[in-house]
């Protein structure tokens, strides 16, 4: 017997997040109506007013709450090196390691011509725009190593080569903590070729 | 730096829901502001309907749109039977099974002297009228094997054992498709003193 047609509405809306299972989607949603109706009231609220307030950036594509981003409008933050990647959520991950001073842009997406996501979807033109504006020292590929990320590092650096800008990416290898047995062949050959005296 | 207040609000918000960690939670927020507007407003809508509709039943204490709950009202469901579960979320999975047509009960909590959840907390004394209600050949308690679920089961068990009532619990012992080696001891002690011959 199906307990509720809104319930069941809900666990479909929960289950769109990527990552988010029906089973983990029927856990929420359950969590939801089960508990005192202000925390529903108050999610409604909060998902209501994040999307209404956030935009991208015209000048970085970063998602925020002012154009141009904090970041971009930051008096302090240094000009002469860009930082690019994938998500807005990455410039978040990447500022609480507390390391860099540059600028971003944030591409939305990576290559990849078999889903249709091609140099239009990864905004390459307003990137290069941003690029020749800021005029950096140092263009550093905050991208993950994948097929699409390598497809995308390798178009970005075909655009960048002839612009006299030394073009950085993330090193590779083994994650802190990780087992060599749960680590891809992939990963364990990247640490096998970048490794380094001790 | 941070980047959004709203932002922050949201993440906040769904990091209130059990199980989600504030990386889990921060994921879930920039998918929803990153997509199109549609899908927050589609999701802002489902947890409205579904809040504002769904109301603990009357008599078997599950959430439902109507009450008596869809189970209770309905006329071809057995009523020699009683399962008592801990959430409403449990009868959806029994329902699901296909194997019982009986009646339900949901207890809310578990006991738990140490959080406060009394007797009161888990709906007992409704649940007692509910059984005296449906004078039961069996009562079925669906809880799970953990410190509360075994008190709560001993303390039903301590109410209804004078009243000429089958009380059965669910077997314990390996999951199916569970290695000896991912399980807990008292699983394998469990499965151990409950072996059966094949």
């Amino acid at each position: 017997m199906q307990i509720s047609d809104h319930l069941e509405k809900l666990i479909d809306s929960l289950s769109r997040f990527p990552g988010i299972g029906k089973r983990t989607a029927a856990r929420l949603a359950w969590h939801l109506v089960s508990t005192d109706k202000s925390f529903a009231q108050q999610l409604v609220q909060s998902i209501t007013a994040a999307s209404d307030a956030i935009r991208p950036c015209s000048l970085c594509n970063m998602l925020s709450e002012s154009d141009p981003c904090p970041i971009c409008s930051a008096a302090d933050r240094e000009q002469d090196s860009i930082c690019i990647v994938q998500n807005s959520a990455d410039v978040q991950i990447i500022e609480n390691m507390n390391e860099y001073r540059g600028q971003y842009f944030v591409l939305g997406h990576l290559l990849s011509p078999i889903d249709g996501i091609g140099p239009e979807e990864i905004k390459s033109e307003m990137m290069i725009r941003r690029i020749d504006q800021l005029g950096p020292r140092e263009v550093i590929l905050a991208i993950k190593p994948s097929a699409e990320g390598e497809a995308t590092m390798h178009y970005i650096w075909e655009i960048l080569k002839d612009r006299n800008i030394i073009i950085t990416r993330l090193s590779t290898g083994l994650p802190f903590g990780g087992d060599l047995e749960y680590s891809s062949s992939s990963t364990i050959k990247s640490a096998w070729q970048r490794r380094y005296g001790v």
